[in-house]
């Protein structure tokens, strides 16, 4: 393809509202351009480049044995009302009324029109296990889309759904998801951390999450620094701390606080280290409230707690229900003499002499010892993990980082095939419920990530198997015949070999020519000039080496394909 | 694949709400599932019919020198405020408020975005001509979606759009895409029809639809019995019948007609043939009421009528305007007395003793003479052709078809790049406003259409280059472990040449086998039994001929091979 042909418009700065690297470089090497917030336009060369991804993920996903559909985007409302999901998912959507005024949305995922379909169509075991995935444009109502491609209102996703004659079939077909996802984006040479993740609105069982490392990452892993545990920041346990016992004979005591109702403010008022404060909350668990405590220097992982007491849906109180269950205002809440269960992290499960809330204005108590001054329910770790906490499998120091996910595998179970009464008849005629499972990859958001993580100061570094154009040519002086001439000819046999070449034909400086390569990163530079020309040699340049090769015209070809295929095989 | 590992759920009978016979096939044959109303989903083979239509698309657009591009679906009001098409596409959009409560469509169609963009990203003479195209899935708020994919809420859509620097060059990309047009639905096995057609909402200067003739088809067409011409209802021209004229000396002189409004009404009562009166509408043009008379045996083609006014917007007179321009109820309006502008119908010009409403209630006029009793203003060509018509061309008959629009190539002109200032600098430096055309594929839409055109009382006929599996093996008898060890071979041997074929391994009876076979159309259908290979044979049949071919086992996929490659070349 000739430059001057197709539209790639680089650009020497980023526009203003790209924060992050990756960002940047689409707008500046031209691949996207904006339309509105969250919505981009996929010119020539991103949309290269995002077929290259497509055709790895669907060529990955048959040869898992799942089978290809296209589900539609617009979907009624009844069945997000049949999964329970209209509610819960309601301000994420987009929502939209026909002519008719019936209520519609735009769906951003398809568990519901999926289990439908299966329990339409299949009703034997002999029909199962089947995995049916598509690759289609989904739209999510974002409170704030940034990131360029990251979190965008309009993008495409594979979404993939497992259906299953028992939990242990179910596994299989999650292995050869999870399998199929690590060949995906090595293929699309990314480096991805797998960590155990919530599994959130979406529901069932269990899920993996596979993260980009970035520091511009939205989402905050902590992973083992010496064993394979890693976890999302919401699903992430932690060994129980060990702790030094302290014991005191003193009763508690009250200590006028007044106005001090964070911890920060209290331990500088009280001169005691955080962490020998003991946070207490108000939550409310399935309509009841109950007393959470954690380290002072800790935070509740909402996620964790509502596992924690079975999987039931859990809020922060309000403020009129915290003053009836302490008697005191906001900020001053404390175990002792509550009524109400209390539940605390397993890192309170020494006994230590902490201060805590009075349930009185203004006060705080000091000396209070668990056990004695107030009982606890039940111990559970519950707080969000952080660098520096014990890894829950071995133990060791765990380290946190920030990550970008670019795909999620779920275990459903039967969340779904219950609200649509998928079923089978076994093979002795009894019905049995569909086990089921789900899986995404955000497919444009990985075709971002790939360059979050390969660039350098002057552009993208695109691996050869999802490049837009693997080769570009450079004829610094267009003007020369014979340069041109010798460039035609090479691109020639490069396309015919089925590689996709860029040919820089544009009326300007070498510099710039040069600049841009770089910019777009086309993983193989082959520029032809006068000077190279005298030598009979054609110079050969990868994007990511220093090193120029200077090689025989009649060599350049097979050179270039021997690079390609080396890299692909 | 084997059947029983993909999902085809071929069915006996056709759901009650499929009318036309490609929409009961393609939910028989198992090609896609209803949703709701116009929403579909593809099932694994119809998708792959469909993935094998937009290769074909894409590879004519690219081999035409088109760009391919991605835009958004989502789009804001704005851009369409600014080409005045918010007011007039509104109720065909689905429109959506985000959380922000901002204005939002999906765009049924996107000459806004692409010429927003390319005001952006084009400044130069340099750098046209371009055309980009998008493969897309669009949305349109239909009023009565129906006939399965025919007219759908959401479908596929190839749209294009060309930028030239001047008319001239703008007809040269028009004809690009018009020969990539023909090529696309030749190579889909689709007999089309291209017909002169109407720029409607589109707005431009002529365009020209491809239609596949179908007894189904929602589009009316005549065309000459002798030359070339053929146009959509809408569109088509008719070269002014020859009339005898007649005279009388009688004064006009008024009947009583009561309740008589209707032509019909009026002719038997009078006992004149309707073609003996004149039918007066009255129309508001430009915001002035305006009298159009057409022979009573006619209608008014509103689309000509407004483009004969100089493309002005039409509509019929309310009743209050009527009673007000003609001092009469609705259905007694004539040209005798009245004070607007008359046109009237190119067919009237000779003069002839008519009968007209009497502009006064329950009346008429007979004896009327145009030129005598009344002045016309100016004759058109303004009533909607049909068969018997003359040819605006040769003046031969012509005839009315049905037909299916697949697809539609318009020249633009300026209408959106003024709208969006999307101009360049030409060679002297001078800038100029660019030339556009816009060219839509339904590519949903041709897929089913090449089933309407293509069946037989059995089932499905696919041609070679879409059909979802070129081949069909049938093996009659599933326990013959001979039968399946030849047919797994040839199958094998056949995928190796990148030929889909379908294996029918369910172990069902022979019957059940070949109908199935033959609903789903696959052109090739090869039967490997115990009694072929008895014989050392393999039966191949093609799906449209009733020959069966006994082929020996070895030269079975040479001879597949064959019939496929000779099809597509």
């Amino acid at each position: 393809m000739r430059l001057t042909q197709t539209l790639i418009p680089t650009l020497r700065e980023a526009p203003q509202d790209a924060e992050i690297p990756s960002h940047k470089l689409m707008m500046r090497a031209g691949l996207i351009m904006k339309l509105g917030g969250g919505l981009y336009t996929f010119l020539p060369a991103g949309l290269k480049a995002l077929r290259k991804v497509e055709k790895i993920v669907r060529e990955e996903m048959d040869r898992a044995g799942a089978l290809e559909v296209l589900m539609p985007a617009l979907q009624p409302r009844e069945i997000w009302e049949q999964s329970g999901r209209y509610t819960v998912l309601k301000d994420a959507m987009f929502k939209i009324k026909d002519r008719q005024q019936r209520d519609m949305v735009l769906g951003p995922t398809h568990e519901e029109v999926i289990t439908d379909l299966v329990s339409r169509q299949i009703n034997s075991y002999r029909q199962l296990p089947k995995t049916f995935y598509q690759i289609q444009t989904k739209f999510r109502d974002e409170i704030r889309p940034r990131f360029g491609l990251m979190r965008a209102k309009e993008f495409s996703m594979k979404d993939a759904y497992s259906f299953d004659v028992s939990w242990e079939a179910a596994d299989v077909s999650y292995q050869a998801m999870y399998d199929a996802y690590v060949r995906i984006f090595k293929r699309c040479g990314l480096r991805t951390k797998v960590v155990e993740a919530d599994t959130g609105a979406m529901g069932g069982n269990f899920s993996h999450e596979f993260m980009v490392l970035a520091d511009s990452g939205e989402d905050g892993i902590v992973e083992c620094e010496s064993c394979s545990y890693a976890a999302n920041l919401e699903r992430a346990e932690r060994m129980t701390p060990k702790t030094e016992t302290t014991t005191t004979d003193k009763a508690p005591e009250i200590v006028a606080t007044p106005g001090k109702r964070t911890i920060d403010e209290v331990s500088a008022f009280l001169k005691l280290a955080p962490h020998d404060l003991i946070k207490t909350l108000i939550y409310v668990a399935d309509g009841k409230p109950v007393a959470v405590l954690v380290p002072g220097d800790r935070d509740v992982n909402e996620h964790k707690l509502a596992r924690a007491l079975g999987g039931i849906p859990v809020q922060l109180a309000d403020d009129a229900t915290i003053v009836q269950v302490t008697g005191a205002p906001v900020g001053f809440a404390g175990p002792v003499g509550l009524k109400i269960p209390i539940y605390a992290d397993s890192g309170l499960k020494t006994p230590r002499v902490s201060a805590t809330g009075a349930n009185a204005a203004d006060a705080h108590l000091v000396n209070v010892l668990s056990g004695r001054d107030f009982q606890v329910a039940e111990y559970f770790d519950l707080v969000i993990a952080r660098e520096g906490d014990s890894c829950p499998r071995c133990g060791t120091r765990m380290r946190e980082k920030r990550g970008i996910e670019v795909g999620h595998v779920f275990k459903l179970g039967t969340k779904y095939s219950k609200a649509f009464d998928a079923g089978f008849l076994d093979a002795a005629g009894n019905r049995q419920i569909i086990v089921m499972g789900c899986y995404g990859i955000g497919v444009t958001r990985t075709l971002q990530a790939v360059i979050e993580q390969s660039y350098d100061e002057n552009g993208i570094i695109w691996p050869i198997s999802i490049a837009p154009y693997q080769v570009s040519v450079v004829v610094p002086n267009t003007g020369h015949a014979e340069s041109v001439k010798v460039a035609e000819e090479i691109i020639q046999k490069l396309e015919a070999q089925g590689i996709d070449v860029l040919f820089d034909d544009r009326d300007e400086r070498p510099g710039v020519k040069f600049k841009d390569a770089d910019l777009m990163g086309l993983p193989i530079r082959a520029v032809i000039s006068e000077r190279s020309l005298a030598e009979g040699k054609v110079e050969v340049k990868r994007r990511t080496e220093k090193e120029k090769n200077m090689i025989p015209v009649s060599d350049a070809v097979t050179f270039i394909e021997n690079i390609i295929r080396g890299e692909l095989s």
